[in-house]
């Protein structure tokens, strides 16, 4: 998989900006068996997940990536770390923040989000 | 794996005992097919790895660990993402940072490293 760095950059790209457009699309990313940590609060299912991602508490929202790494896993993954900063509402301090994602691709080979995490620093 | 959130939290804090104690014995956490991605810095395998970690330019450093989440993998790993701080050296600021790990178990049900990324934030 000499292309996952490639990949990895094209996915972040696209999770941020659904994410700052309209964050209720990004249950297509998540399947079944996915699951979200977020601040340590724990979501299984893209269900479930798109829920707790549509009731964070603000409406506007523009994440700003800072650095970006990824790997390949030995089972056709992708794990990739992501720090920046996210601008919410009217709010003028940016918040740093760390995010992690593991890839993999469901049987029509898509690639989907397997395992998130998502710390403020 | 009821004990996912248990086996990450004892191994990052043997992680960063090791590491700061004497990180020339970290090597032992790694096996042929691990990689590292230190601040966007590739090394495979675990002698690599251990050179990397040994040739950081500094002699003391300390980490102190901010958050950890953890889950659990659909293979049996668990993926882990660290935020701190640590000081090196003589410095008097923390440098924030943020660290992911997914940790496997060989033949023998040993956890060891399979990924690991590194980012100052």
């Amino acid at each position: 998989m000499a292309d996952f760095s490639a990949i990895a950059t094209q996915f972040v790209s696209h999770y941020y900006t659904t994410f700052d457009a309209d964050r209720t699309q990004l249950a297509a990313l998540y399947r079944e068996g996915s699951m979200l940590t977020f601040q340590s609060s724990q979501s299984l299912g893209a269900a479930s997940i798109a829920e707790k991602l549509a009731n964070l508490p603000f409406q506007k929202v523009k994440h700003q990536i800072g650095a970006l790494d990824a790997q390949p896993t030995p089972t056709g993954g992708i794990v990739i770390l992501v720090t920046g900063h996210l601008l919410v509402d009217e709010e003028q301090n940016p918040l740093a923040y760390s995010q992690f994602f593991h890839l993999a691709q469901d049987a029509a080979q898509s690639w989907f989000v397997q395992n998130d995490i998502f710390l403020l620093a």
